[in-house]
């Protein structure tokens, strides 16, 4: 089975340390890691200090170093370090999915280029390997939707609040506590970790590169208590959903919080666990359940795609290949349900449809149909709420219907 | 991407005219039926006569056939098959659980020896990709078990039983009419054939092939109006377990009807849906969903395959190759709830543990810690009823605890 892979380390936080201990207790591989490049040399490590570097030359230019594994925080740094790797002629695992969603077309090319091979299951939804399945098993079907839950620290909040019944602000420190959330927790709260992961997922599934400035994302920080109250009364849940799907010959993402039903299954994944649905045309509604955060889960998933550099696994992007004309649209419509503050006044013009409405003394609501650009619009003004109705039923934009005769209770 | 793979099929029942189907309106796959052999040749078929033949020579002796997809109902004839097509030269698709069960060493050894691939995702739990993902990746992860839903008809009775309160016997001639069930009936209900799924399970996820008839199976066709009666009491459901799992470097294996809570995912899975929960040390617990019976997702699993082969894929069965020493036994005790008739003496003896137990006017029920070889013996006593307890707590047998002073309601 050949030589044993020799592994260089950027970063050793949570999901290299998880890495490291996977590696340590399993026997079917071989590899081992040479070499860890860090930050701060004033931290206290688990390991001999002969493993660490702070010269991330010491790794790119050390010929005996077979695959790069780059789990560092910062995006930009860590695009660099791929960039360099595979110059230097290695192979590269990352779980950096900021990185990958910013620049994922240029490392396609990058990967053709210098004849080498980028992997990045840890890099989404954690220990569920979508993208392998993607790649591998669904290249011969009419894939329609992917979609489900993508981040495992707003899972853990919604659980929170909707099983346990805890407040928002202290299942947000629950969830940092847990190392779930990321550093910087406005990009799990505020949808964004979802939506790199979305843009990953829509050049595997569909075959398209998408900027992730280009795909909508609304939070899960506005949920009020009355949306919660809301909530219970229709036996509802709330969820954070990402999706990405197809109308016709058009491809859709987007990233935002909806109302899930008793039955759904989205409806029993709870606390840190992931899902993704994915629909064929021929083998209908698949689902994939799994831890999508914490150093073990990813650690596993990066261990896997090391593993598959062993058998000289890489990524076909054979959706890619099969494209026949499809483009990525955001113009779309979408069922919500919209919070405005009691002293607003309600823009009624951005309702292409209007279902029903209610006053209270604090807010306002309105269910119906709006486009995904206000959606966008809305989603930088603190002041309104919004929640995707159970069966959002997207629609192509049409004609404004006249929202007459209808509000307020 | 190389020439159009040239496929010869036996048998055109439903998964055959599901691949059918799925392979006219897919573009991503060059593959072509050439010929399909087939029994009868008094039915009537959806194809013009040129596609049949009713000698299996036309196929097997033909050099320009690549692939033989082997779809038919009778095993024996089906491994013939398989052997006469590797020996000919030709990889192999298959979705024949039984044939494959019976048979698995002798057909690894045969891929061997003629340096060709058998492939057979259609096989195990339809359209959900469980042998692909064991191969390929958990290969590196410490599997402990994996277990679930392997049966979609019976899934789909005991959905109708809890879920639309209707009788067994409606429940089995609905699931006939609707194609889930195998041609015999008590193939499914009897836990036949999530058994012999199981023996394929057990080989790609541990390494070990164990012969169906090493695998106890207790069926669901035993399922009284009390035990429905005594679910709802307990907030509980019956759903069908087929379950491999180690303890220390033993495996074992069970398909049983098991007490599930409202809780559990496997609670959520309706109909003809199957599941596949996966539990590794690092990745923790995954689950897989999709549908387990009917033509057009086997149709789209077999289709997948013979996508795979045109990359050249193969099973490398891993973990024969990391085997280290593990076994197979039935040396096995497991928390149950079993009911005997009113007026037999029950057999005490044969409980290692008691919990509780209740005697009506028609029927005896203890709940108690019972040897996989007692369940082995009352699966073919129809007057004895079982059901695992919610977390059947399995435990390696030991000396049988004194059942003294308990009993009876």
């Amino acid at each position: 089975m050949g030589k044993t892979l020799k592994l260089g380390l950027f970063g050793f936080g949570c999901v290299g340390q998880g890495l490291y201990h996977v590696l340590h207790e399993t026997r079917g591989i071989k590899a081992e890691i040479k070499k860890i490049c860090v930050k701060h040399p004033e931290k206290k490590r688990a390991l001999p200090d002969s493993f660490f570097t702070y010269d991330k030359d010491i790794i790119l230019h050390d010929p005996e170093i077979d695959v790069v594994v780059e789990l560092i925080d910062d995006a930009d740094a860590a695009f660099q370090i791929v960039k360099a790797a595979l110059q230097n002629g290695k192979h590269v695992v990352t779980a950096n999915k900021k990185m990958l969603a910013e620049n994922l077309e240029e490392i396609y090319h990058l990967q053709q280029q210098y004849n080498r091979s980028v992997l990045y299951e840890g890099a989404v939804c954690g220990s569920i390997p979508i993208i392998r399945n993607l790649e591998e098993y669904y290249d011969n079907d009419l894939i329609t939707e992917v979609s489900g839950i993508f981040n495992g620290s707003t899972n853990y909040i919604l659980t929170k609040l909707f099983d346990e019944k805890k407040n928002y602000a202290c299942a947000l420190a629950e969830a940092q506590q847990l190392g779930f959330a990321e550093s910087d927790p406005s990009l799990d709260v505020q949808g964004f970790d979802p939506k790199f992961k979305l843009a990953i997922v829509l050049a595997h599934a569909f075959g398209v590169f998408v900027k992730p400035d280009d795909i909508v994302n609304f939070g899960i920080d506005r949920i009020s208590a009355s949306d919660l109250a809301y909530a219970q009364q229709h036996n509802l849940t709330i969820k954070l959903v990402a999706r990405a799907f197809k109308t016709g010959n058009t491809i859709h993402g987007l990233v935002a919080p909806q109302f899930v039903e008793a039955r759904s299954p989205l409806r029993h994944i709870y606390n840190e666990y992931n899902a993704v649905q994915v629909r064929g045309a021929f083998s209908e509604k698949q689902l994939f359940v799994g831890k999508g955060a914490g150093g073990y889960p990813t650690g596993s998933a990066v261990l896997s795609d090391i593993s598959a550099l062993r058998y000289g696994y890489r990524y076909e992007y054979r959706k890619l290949q099969q494209h026949t004309g499809t483009v990525y649209s955001n113009d779309i419509t979408v069922q919500a349900r919209v919070r405005f503050p009691a002293d607003q006044v309600i823009p009624l013009h951005h309702f292409l449809e209007l279902q029903s409405g209610y006053a209270g003394a604090r807010d306002q609501y309105l269910i119906g149909r709006v486009h995904i650009d206000t959606l966008k619009a809305w989603s930088t003004d603190t002041a309104t709420g919004l929640i995707l109705a159970p069966e959002p039923d997207f629609a192509p934009a049409r004609s404004i219907a006249k929202p007459d005769g209808l509000l307020v209770a």
